[in-house]
């Protein structure tokens, strides 16, 4: 798929169909995320792929809007390691390129994704913390729903030329 | 450009031909950025293209890592309103994926570009606000130099398979 069209055609999606997904697609996918810059090429992700049933039940009690876990077929939770970032910070930056570079990988090849909002909630990353038992050095960003989509949705218009300047604000 | 492709085979590059990026260009380049996901999809971001010489250069004197800005042909500041994001947090990672989107539209499109950190560093972030009289409300996130590559560089191994942990940590 084109990156373009991969980046304009990319949605959210929350409804996915009763299909395995292979590992060697869900390795392809987080090798992508691996391939985000980084702030002084720190790489300081971590990505735990995860599919259990007790696990999304786990998540989808701390986290009322989570719902997309019922059906997906694997999940990545993507975390940095704070004492591997570059300072204070960047981990959250860097984790976010990589979950863009995941949810457009899958999008290519076949697959829906969705970002479920992880940091900066409180409840949330501690109740993650407790789930995924996490180190206190591991931060938790956010979980990306996969599996074949079962919903088709349009290309909305998100084009605000208002929202662009030029030389200054 | 194949996503796949384009995702393994950017990176960042610092040095640019003296060659003009025609506006259109830039203009799709931030419509990538604009179909980022974003939390609650608020899109929260704005951008500010800009080239002028005195522009870099006031950049340069207080970010002194910057120095693709001297040959940049156009650069992106990426911004959010921190009264439009979802919540507080929140838009520094929607705008992380919105660079990213720019990112790899660019290199789709035959340029190169480097992300230039400017959060969370408080000196840059105050840097800024002054030299684009940005709102309070408006909190600069990174700018994305953007050029004609004249450098050329390989593919690195950036796959680690000790970050991927199965189930749990």
């Amino acid at each position: 798929m084109d990156v373009l069209q991969a980046i304009f055609t990319r949605r959210s999606i929350r409804r996915y169909a009763d299909k395995k997904i292979d590992d060697k697609i869900v390795d392809k996918i987080i090798h992508a995320g691996m391939y985000a810059p980084s702030a002084v090429n720190k790489q300081p992700w971590h990505f735990i792929v995860f599919e259990k049933k007790e696990t999304c039940n786990a998540i989808m009690e701390i986290h009322k809007s989570a719902t997309m876990l019922a059906e997906a077929k694997k999940s990545i939770l993507i975390c940095f390691d704070e004492n591997l970032q570059h300072d204070d910070g960047y981990g959250l930056l860097d984790c976010s390129a990589a979950a863009q570079n995941i949810l457009l990988a899958a999008h290519a090849l076949g697959l829906g994704g969705c970002w479920i909002g992880i940091f900066p909630r409180k409840n949330r990353m501690e109740g993650l913390r407790a789930i995924f038992r996490l180190p206190d050095n591991i931060i938790p960003l956010a979980v990306i729903s996969l599996g074949y989509p079962a919903e088709a949705k349009e290309t909305p218009d998100r084009i605000k030329p208002d929202r662009i300047h030029y030389e200054s604000w």
